[in-house]
C-alpha cells in the first residue's frame, strides 16, 4: 500500500504527497523560507485578502503537475520511442521542478530585483545546484545529477518538451495555479476556471503537450480569466502606486547608505541582515536570510530615520498612503514636465514622489506565429489527430489575438488632489495641477 | 445619493463604508498594523493557506456588523422607549466597536501575552481611549464622549445589551467572521455554516438579540461548525506543538537578556524595537511599533545566537521542525516524570523541549443555566413571541449540550520518535521512550 | 488509450463511463424512463428547484461507486485470499449494481406503492432478471450468470461484503449521492459534505468498508448533515401534506374506478396507461409504461371528473393548495376525534381531508449493537489497525447516538384556519378548531 | 414590522416577498402550471441536470427585479421630475412583470409554436388582461388599471423605459436569471457571473439603465458567460437533434390527425386534452391545461400508434436515440441532396428523419449603432456622469463586437453512421454517406 500524506489547500482541497524526496524538499530550510516571501508582494494593501505565500503556491503548483502526470501516464504511457507519448519516468523530475520552481525569489522579489540587480531564476538555479544547500542535498539522494535535470526544466533547456512546458508555457502548472491561487485570496472571482476539465483534457504529442478538441470553452475561460486578472489585479493602480512606493523607499535607503559609507559615518540604521545586500556583494547563504518581514522590520525602523525622505516614504508605505495617479498616453506624455515643476513647487522630490508606469499585457501573443516558436502556443487536437493553434477554431480568442491590454501611469503624492485647501498656502498649486485631470486622465487644461 | 466604497474579501464577498467616520479609522496608523498581525498565528505552519490577517478579519467584523444592523434598522425599529426594538441612533458606535474590537491584539498574541503579561483586550481600550492615538482623534469628531461609548462596548458595560451582545456572546459578529473566515484561509470546508439566513433571522428584544424560530438550523449548522473549527484547527497538535516552540524560545530569549543585563554584558542581540518589551517597561507608542514581522526578524537573527539553546529553537521554528506530542489523561499523566528523564537523557533540556498543553472548550455551556447569566444563551423566539432557549428546542444541539470537547498532551522533541537509530548511541534512549506510546497515546509500557 | 464518455454533471461536476456496457445500460429504455420519474416526487412543491430525476441520481451513484472503486483498486488491491483487501474484478458489478439501483420506482414511489401493493426493489430486481428487457440483454452480454450478480448485490446476498456495503448501508454510494444531490436541487445548503475526503479515507477489510481515523471530521458532518436534510427537507410538513393529498386523490380514483367497474359503468375517466395498475393485474412491460407524466396527465384530467372530491382533490394537488398541519403528541392524539368532527361539520370528507403522518429518524441506530449486526456500523481505522466504531471515537456521534428526531402530525384543509371568515356560516366552526392550537401544536383549549 | 414570506432557491439562496399580491399570484393556478413546463424543454436530454421549470426561473427574474428595485430606491429615489431617477411607485408594476413575464409559455414552447401557429407572448398578455383569469382577478384588487401596465411592460409599451429595460435589454433580469439558472442547473459552470456586483453598479438615468465605470468588468464576464452559454449549452448539436424529433413527431402526430378527420376515422389515439390544439380552435381555458406532462404521456401513448413513423419518433424520443449531424456551411450545403437522397436509400422518410437546422447568435449586435436603437445599448456611466457605451470602453467586448457564434448542421438518422454493418444490406448505402463527413463536417468525398 502506498504511503501517502495529505495537505489541506483552499484552492486545491487537498495536496497530496507519495514521494519521500518531496517531503524532504518541502522540509529544508530553504523551502521553508517561501512560507515568509508573499506570493503577491504589496497587492495586499488592496486586495486585503492576498496575504498567500509563495510557500502555498508553490505546493500547489506541485500539486497540479502531479494530477497532471496521473492523467498523462494513466492515459497516455509512451510504448515506443516514437509515439510522442508520455514517459512516466520523467514523473519525479517534473514534480521536483514543479515544487521549486520559485525557490529563488526574495522579498517583494520585483521592486528587489529592480533595485538590487538580482534574478530570481538565477537564484532558483544555484540553490538547486550548490552543495551547500539542503536541497541539493536532498536532490542528490535520487541521483548524483538529478539535481542539473532540475535544474534544466527551469531553464528551459531540459531535452523533454513535454516536460517543459508544464512548468513553463501560455498553459502550465505555474499559471494555472497562480490564477487561481491569486483570485482565491484577492476575492477576484472571474480569475476561475476550469482545472480540472483542462488537465483531462491534455494530450502529449512528441513537440510537447496539446489539448483535446473538447476542452477548448475551459481554455477559453482560462484566457479571458488571465485577461481579467491582469487588468483587475496585477495591473490595479493603487497596487502599482505602492510597489513606486516601496522602490522609492529602497533606492533613498541606499542612497542614505553609500552617502554615510562615503563619508564614514555609522550605517547602523541598517540591520545585519540586509547589509551585504546594500554593499552588493552577498553570499548565496545571506540571500537566503533575507525575507518579508527582515525588509518589513527595517522599514519599520526607518520610520525614525534622520533621513526625512527615507522616513516620510517608510511610513507611508507602512500606514498605507499611496500614491496617486493618472492615466497618460504617448499624446499627453509630453504634458509630464509641467506636472512634475507643480510636484516640486508643493515641496516635493520629484525623484522619490512621483513615476512613470507602464502596465501592458499582449495575453494573445503565442498565437501570433511571427513573434512565437509554435511550440509555445496552445494546440487542439482534433478528432482525426491533426493539431489545430487555438484562434483558429475559438473565435473568442481569435477576437483578443494579438491585441494589447493595460495602461500607462503618472503617480504623484495625494496632497496635489486635495479638494478644499484654502487656508493651505499651497491650494493655487494644487489647484492648478488637477486642471490637468479629467475622468482618471491626464488632458491639456483648458 | 449616499457615497460608498467598496472592499472586495474573499470571504464575504464585498465590504461596504458608507461612513467617512469608518474610512478615517481604517486609515490610521494603529488600524493598518493590523495587516502586519497575522488571524492565527503559527496555525499557518499546518494550514498554510491561513496567512490571513487581523486587519482582514476586522473589516470582517464591522461588515457583519453592518449588515446585521441593516436588517434590526429596516425590519425592527423602535418606536416606543420600551418596545425592545432596535434604536438606529445605535449604529455608529456598534460599526465602530466591531471594526476596533481587536485593536490591542499583539504579534502571536496568546504566547505573547502569556511571556510579557500584556492584555490585548486591555491595549484596544488604551488604543481608543488615549488622546495620543489618531483612532482617538477620529473618534472624537462624531462626539466628545464616543471614544468612551465605543470602549464601553468592548469593556461589555455599554448600556445597552444589544449592542454589547452583537459584538460579544455565543453567537456575534466576531465569531461568525472569525469562523467563516479562517474556514476558508484554513481549507477547512466543515466551518461553513449561512450567515445570511442567521442574520435574516436575528430579532432585537430588551434583553438582547434573539432568533426567529425558523432559523433555527441555520444556527445549529453554526453551532457544529464552531465544534468543528475547534476539533481540527484551534486545536491541531502541530499547531500547539508551534505554539510551544515560539513560547520556549522566547522565554529562553527573555532569560538570555535578563542574564546579560545582570551580567552588564551587551544585549545588542536584541532589536531595538522589542527591547521595552523585554525590559519590562513599555509605552502605547512602543506597543504599536511590534508587529509579527519585528518578532521574525528578531528570531531570524537569533538562529546565530552564542545561545545555542535560543539558537536551535530559532531554527527549528523558523524551518518548522515542530516537537512531537501524545495524548495523555488523568491516569497517564503520572507517567510524565518517566518520559521527562529519558528526554533529559536524550540531551534536551527539559524545560524548553518538552509541555504540556490542555486544549479543552464546552461549547454549548451557555446553555447550562446554572453556569451563566441567561443573557448570553442563545435564544429562539417563538411564533406567539415567547423565547425558548435554544437547547430546549434543538435535539442536535440538546445532545451536545455540556459535553467538553478536546485533549491534554504531551510535547518532546521529534528525535525521541526516531526510526532507524542503530548507529546513533541515543538508540536505547529512544526505544525506551517508544514503548510509552500506542496509537498517539501515552500507555504504561508493557 | 483508454475511451472515456463524459457527461456534465452540477452535483458531482463530471460522471466518466469508460466501459461499453455501462453505455449499453443508460441507452436502455428502462434506465432512461427514469428521466421521467422525479427523484424526490412532491417535494418540489415545497423546494422548487428540486425537479431532479432518478435518472440524474443514479448516474451519481454511479459514478460514486466509481470513484471509490478506482481509490480501493489503487491503493488497496488484494494480494491474496486471505488479505480482506479490494478485488478489481469486482468492478464491473458494483458499477452495474450502483447504475441500476433505482430502476424498479415507479412515480412518486412512496405513495404509489403504499395504494397499490407494490415494491420497487422487487420491481429493480425483475428488471435485471427478466429476459424481456434490454437491461437483460445488455447485462448477459457480460457473462450469462451477471444479471444474477447483479441482482444479488441488490438483494444484499452477494458474497462480497465489501460491494454489498458500497451499495447499501449506513454511508454508502446511493446516499452520498441524494444527500449532496437533493441538498444541491433544493438548496439547502446544511446538507453538503466533503466526498472526495470520505472516499479519500475508505479502506477495505475482510468484513466490509472501514473508514481511516484520519477522516472522522468528515464522517461527522456527513453524520450531521444527513439528520439536517431530514429535519429540513425530508419530513417537511408542506411535503407531506401533498403527499398526504396525493395519496388521497389517488385512494379516492380507485374507489371511484372499483364503484364504476362494480356498477358496470364506464371507467373512460382512467387513462388505457394506467388500467392494469387500477385493475390490480399489471404486468412489468405495463409497470414500465408508467411515469410522472402519465399520472400527472390523468390527475390533470381528474380536474374535470364527475366526483367532485376526486376532482376537488386534483385540483388542490395541482395547483398545489396543500393541507395544513400541527404537531401531535401521545397525550395531544387523544383530542383528535374532535377535531376530525368539526372538520366534518365544516362539510369535509374526513377521510380524504384529513390524516395522521409520523416522520421519525432514529439517525445513528447503526450504532446500537443490541439492534443492528456489527457489520453495518461505521467503523474506523487506527493507526495500529484495530476497527473502533465510530461513536467510541467521536464525542459529536455519541452525543446523537440513539436519538429519535422528527414529529407526528394531523393533516387538515386550510380553510380551518381562515382568519376573517365573518360572513362565512362555518365562521363559529373554524373558530372552535382554531382553539385548539398553539405555536403550530395541538393543545387542549382553554 | 414587515411581514416576509422566504422561498429558497438552490440559485439566488432565498427568494423574498413582502407584498401579498405577489403571493397571490403565486397562488394562482395559471401561475402554477409553470411547475409543469420545463425551461429548457428537450435540452435535459443532454445535461441531465436540467429539469428545472418555468416556474422557479419566473421566482427567480422576480426575485432579481427586486434586489434590483431596492438598490435602486435606496440610492437613486427620484426628486424632481426631471432628474431621471427610480419612481419608487413603479415597484410594484416591476415586479408583478417580472413574476409574469413568461406566464403564455406553452410545453417545449420553441417547438409547439412552430407547429401550432402560437406565440406565447401573446398568451402571456392575454392571461394578464383576460377577465376569466385568476392573475387578472388578483391584478385587478391592485388597481383597475394595473393589469394594463404589467401588460404594457411584457408589450414593452409601458412609458417608463427604465421598467421595460429592467425586464427586457441586453442585461435585464430575465436573461440574468436564466443564464445563472441554465448554468446552475447544466452544471456549465462557465456561465457564472457576479450578480450582486452587477446590481450594485446599476444607475437610473431618463432615457433607462446605465451601469457604473467600476462595474465594467462583472459586466465583460457576463458578457463571455452569455457567450459560453449560447456555445455550449443553446446551441448543443444533441439537443437541437431532440428539438428536430420532437417537432417531426409532432408534425407527424398533425398530419396522421388530420389524415384520419379527413377520412371520417376515430382520433382516439389523441388526448382529450391536445385535441383543441391539433383542431386548430383553442380557448384560453384549453390552452392553459396543456403542460409538459400531458404532452409527453400523449407521446408515451402514441409509442404504440398504428402509424409506424410516429410510433417510432415517439420512441426515439421517450429513449433518446437522437438523430445525428454534421456541419455544413453555404458551399457544402449543395451537396445535401445526395445526402438525403442515401437517407431515403436507406429507408427513412427524409421529411421526418433529416433537418437543416441554423442556429447563430450575434451576442453584441446592440453595440452597433446602426442596427439597433440607442438606449438597447449597455451603458457605462464615467465619473463625470457622461454616459459612453460598453464597448468604447471596454477592450474585450470590443474584440468582440459585430461578430457572430455558431453553426448550421444537417441532422440524419444515427444508423447511417454504423461502424460496422458489414452482414447489413445497407452497408453500401451508409459507407457511402461517411464519405462525406471529416472532423464532425460535410466534405465533398474524395
Amino acid at each position: 500500500m502506498r504511503k501517502e500524506k495529505v495537505l489541506r489547500d483552499p484552492v486545491l482541497n487537498e495536496i497530496h504527497v507519495y514521494d519521500q524526496v518531496i517531503l524532504d524538499l518541502i522540509a529544508t530550510p530553504e523551502f521553508q523560507r517561501l512560507r515568509r516571501v508573499k506570493q503577491l508582494g504589496v497587492t495586499s494593501e488592496v486586495f486585503h485578502g492576498a496575504e498567500h505565500s509563495r510557500f502555498s503556491h508553490s505546493l500547489g503548483v506541485y500539486e497540479i503537475a502531479r494530477r497532471i502526470e496521473r492523467h498523462l501516464a494513466q492515459f497516455y504511457p509512451t510504448q515506443t520511442n516514437t509515439d510522442g507519448l508520455w514517459n512516466p519516468e520523467e514523473r519525479l523530475v517534473l514534480l521536483c521542478a514543479a515544487l521549486l520552481h520559485d525557490l529563488g525569489h526574495g522579498a517583494y522579489s520585483h521592486t528587489f530585483e529592480h533595485i538590487f540587480n538580482t534574478d530570481h531564476e538565477a537564484y532558483t538555479q544555484e540553490i538547486i545546484l550548490s552543495p551547500t544547500t539542503q536541497i541539493n542535498a536532498v536532490l542528490k539522494q535520487v541521483a548524483s545529477d538529478f539535481p542539473e535535470k532540475v535544474a534544466q526544466v527551469i531553464a528551459k533547456t531540459y531535452p523533454n518538451p513535454q516536460v517543459v512546458q508544464l512548468i513553463s508555457s501560455q498553459i502550465d502548472a505555474d499559471r494555472m495555479d497562480y490564477l487561481l491561487r491569486d483570485a482565491y485570496f484577492t476575492g477576484a472571482t472571474y480569475g476561475e476556471f476550469d482545472l480540472a476539465r483542462i488537465i483531462q483534457t491534455i494530450h502529449p504529442y512528441a513537440g510537447g503537450i496539446a489539448f483535446a478538441d473538447k476542452g477548448m470553452n475551459a481554455i477559453e475561460d482560462y484566457v479571458v480569466s488571465r485577461y481579467q486578472m491582469y487588468v483587475q489585479v496585477y495591473f490595479h493602480p493603487v497596487s502599482r502606486a505602492m510597489e513606486v512606493l516601496l522602490q522609492h523607499l529602497l533606492e533613498r535607503a541606499k542612497s542614505v547608505f553609500e552617502n554615510h559609507a562615503e563619508r564614514g559615518l555609522s550605517n547602523g540604521f541598517m540591520p545585519k541582515a540586509l547589509m551585504p545586500l546594500f554593499e552588493g556583494d552577498i553570499t548565496l547563504d545571506e540571500y537566503l536570510m533575507i525575507d518579508d518581514s527582515v525588509m518589513l522590520a527595517a522599514i519599520s525602523e526607518w520610520r525614525n530615520s534622520d533621513d526625512s525622505v527615507l522616513a516620510d516614504l517608510s511610513r507611508r508605505f507602512l500606514n498605507r498612503v499611496p500614491l496617486k495617479s493618472i492615466v497618460i498616453d504617448e499624446q499627453t506624455r509630453s504634458l509630464l514636465p509641467q506636472l512634475r515643476e507643480l510636484v516640486e513647487t508643493a515641496g516635493f522630490d520629484t525623484q522619490y514622489y512621483t513615476a512613470e508606469n507602464d502596465s501592458f499585457d499582449l495575453p494573445y501573443d503565442a498565437y501570433d506565429p511571427k513573434a512565437r516558436k509554435p511550440r509555445t502556443q496552445i494546440e487542439l487536437r482534433q478528432q482525426n489527430g491533426d493539431l489545430i493553434e487555438l484562434s483558429q477554431k475559438s473565435a473568442l480568442v481569435q477576437a483578443l489575438t494579438g491585441r494589447v491590454f493595460g495602461d500607462a501611469r503618472f503617480f504623484f503624492p495625494s496632497e496635489m488632489l486635495q479638494e478644499h485647501p484654502v487656508e493651505d498656502m499651497m491650494a493655487p498649486v494644487y489647484a492648478d495641477f488637477q486642471q490637468y485631470i479629467e475622468n482618471g486622465q491626464l488632458i491639456e487644461p483648458k
